[in-house]
């Protein structure tokens, strides 16, 4: 068996904090021997909340915290001024090397500021970008950036393609992923401004498997598995997969109550149906990845429910057990030793 | 019964033409008295293609134009040098004031660049977006720009607003129309650059309802009439929007096959369904327009069958009727008015 990881939960993050975010560390643990969950939150709640469960003891462990990051809190006020949010001492806990992995439900913009001041960024890396998996035809894809930090510049993408290739072939385990640019056609001369610079750099690159501009309407169909653009348009993305599919589906439900006759096949195709539409459930595929830190840290969605934490989780075991970290730093210092010779030349 | 409305018609633009096309001009002029088509192209080919249907000879006129423009063409260089293509022919006769409306599946590209230079720019208009409706639970949005013209700035999109509104007013009949500016989260601070500095310019206009900020997640259940943004992101939500309805709904029909009971009920399901899905079916609502022109230009998506090439004629005669493109000047005028009362000010 291989060596524990450990995971600091943000317990008190969320909408559903702590209730469902401890469910979601008990059933990790219970799936899972390699993994230590440091419950981050205040200790009486917790302990309170952990009465009705049973599980292994030895795989968790409280972290008292004293304060909270509320979810519409100022983010950079928030990290600067709650030392001892549940948020930042988990943060803090990853810095130390004393966990692996943070898992956050919490204020996105805080968990995105906390990850770069607290846990620290890798030498080298110009952003930390936020990158979460999103349901296709094929399976899923890499989006990435999706985060806070809008108006990137060409070199951030190019460095978020190399992460998200990293992530997608040894965490995911999809062999020499393909890259795509997010693009409104597929012709290289086609694009805003930033596209259009960043376009012959991503050509450029060696470590990369490179499929040139990838249109937004083949993202569903899995056009490419890592899908890089800049932050602006992957939250615009990432949310209006989630409202088209949400709408959509409302709207086939309300068809099928319309008469008696759909009402019946409605009965008979529902089994069917539901295996069908989970594998279009974003909350299957746990938390996103923040990439390109010194440690791990994966923001979970804030309404999630304890399935979620519990991949969010889960999630982590591979990302320690691929050093990928390391493996980042690695691609960030070629990077760096290539301009050097180039600019030698 | 009103005046008639000429609709000069690109009879050889598109994936289907002309088939598609003369099908479609014919059917419109079937339905509709008021309606006079300019069907553009090759005399030889639309004079045989037009042997197989009757319609009202009166209502139809074939204008020759020898040449084509191609679908992968560079559209500028398409506009300035095919003068006799059957895209420049029909905006010259807007332009000459000879038809009202053009009507194109065509060249996306040339369509942009053929609107401003042959039928021109109204006075003060900044950039001529183009504006497609998409269906939303409510009914349905406009978005606007998802034209070719990105990196807009902030006047561009204070522009949209105003023109977007009388759109959605005048054409679509939702009094007094709901702006909102696509965004990555509800709060006035946030955004990229053109969004925080669009703000409050959006803020401060007072002939427009403007709600604020609207989350790429909220715009499928209807959260504005009016959906403003710069034409990257536009071009990226009404692709999505495509991709992921085309991706799900093929799952949802997989899964209805998937046994023998989901096939059953599929089969029950299905009348009601169609009736539900065909209100989140893009084609219903005809061609985008691109507003700012002198006079109407209207893209039909480069796939258009004849109910889509139908539905845009139609559309154009309510644009005429209500006077849009004079409506847009004035707003453009009182805009600039405002302006110079405040530098003197």
């Amino acid at each position: 068996m291989s060596e524990t990881t450990i995971v600091a939960l943000d317990a008190m993050g969320g909408d559903n904090a702590p209730q469902e975010i401890v469910k979601g560390a008990v059933n990790a643990i219970k799936q899972r021997k390699d993994i230590k969950v440091l419950l981050v939150g205040k200790e009486e709640i917790l302990k309170d909340t952990l009465k009705s469960y049973e599980y292994p003891k030895e795989q968790l462990e409280i972290v008292n915290a004293t304060e909270e990051i509320e979810m519409a809190e100022s983010p950079v006020l928030a990290i600067r001024r709650k030392k001892d949010s549940s948020m930042s001492v988990a943060m803090k806990l990853v810095h130390d090397k004393k966990a692996d992995a943070v898992v956050s439900a919490g204020n996105s913009g805080a968990v995105l500021v906390g990850g770069q001041i607290l846990v620290g960024k890798i030498k080298g890396v110009e952003r930390t970008p936020l990158a979460p998996l999103i349901p296709t035809a094929k399976g899923v894809s890499l989006l990435i950036d999706c985060g806070a930090n809008v108006d990137a510049r060409p070199s951030h993408l190019v460095q978020f393609a190399k992460m998200g290739s990293i992530y997608m072939e040894h965490v995911i385990g999809k062999k020499n992923p393909t890259v795509g640019i997010v693009n409104i056609g597929a012709e290289e001369e086609k694009g805003n401004a930033l596209v259009k610079e960043t376009f012959p750099l991503l050509k450029a690159c060696k470590d990369i498997n490179f499929i040139g501009s990838v249109e937004a309407r083949d993202i569903p169909s899995g056009a490419a598995d890592v899908i890089v653009c800049e932050a602006f348009v992957g939250n615009v993305i990432l949310k209006l997969y989630e409202g088209v599919a949400g709408t959509l589906l409302s709207e086939v439900k309300k068809g099928m109550m319309s008469t008696l006759k759909s009402k019946i096949g409605g009965l008979l195709v529902k089994p069917a149906l539901k295996t069908t539409l989970k594998s279009f459930d974003a909350t299957a595929y746990g938390g996103a990845p923040m990439l390109g830190l010194k440690g791990l840290v994966v923001k979970t969605h804030g309404s999630s429910k304890a399935t979620e934490v519990c991949n969010s989780i889960i999630q982590c075991v591979t990302f320690k057990e691929q050093a990928i970290s390391a493996k980042i730093e690695e691609a960030i210092q070629l990077e760096k030793a290539q301009k050097e010779t180039k600019k030698e030349d």
